[in-house]
């Protein structure tokens, strides 16, 4: 379970990235802490469907991108 | 959010039964109440996504399966 969660936190980073937005920019688009913003993406948090649909929303894909496996 | 989680738990439904398994069984594999896997699947809660992960895993599917769109 913790390599999925750090695959799923992985990609948040990688996408957030690639649209230029810092940490605290993001979170307060997706509504939440940046300091839970940051868990996710440690993979150190077991975040609800909701969370993850508004971070895909939040970062303009679709929610399967943030399962996509990466190395 | 209610729609999608509702998409959500349509398709785990149409896969469950597409494996030919009841609630009950599915639920004691994923390791929850028939009772929750009964909300899920009616779209009524927001689970997490090691819950996801585990019914996928049952399910013999990949994750993003459970997000696809249906009617």
């Amino acid at each position: 379970m913790y390599n999925r969660l750090q695959n799923i936190g992985s990609n948040v980073k990688k996408l957030r990235k690639k649209k230029k937005l810092s940490q605290i920019e993001l979170a307060v688009e997706v509504g939440i802490d940046r300091s839970y913003l940051s868990e996710i993406e440690n993979g150190r948090t077991n975040m609800s469907v909701s969370v993850l649909y508004a971070i895909a929303d939040s970062l303009g894909v679709d929610i399967a991108e943030l399962f996509k496996k990466n190395e």
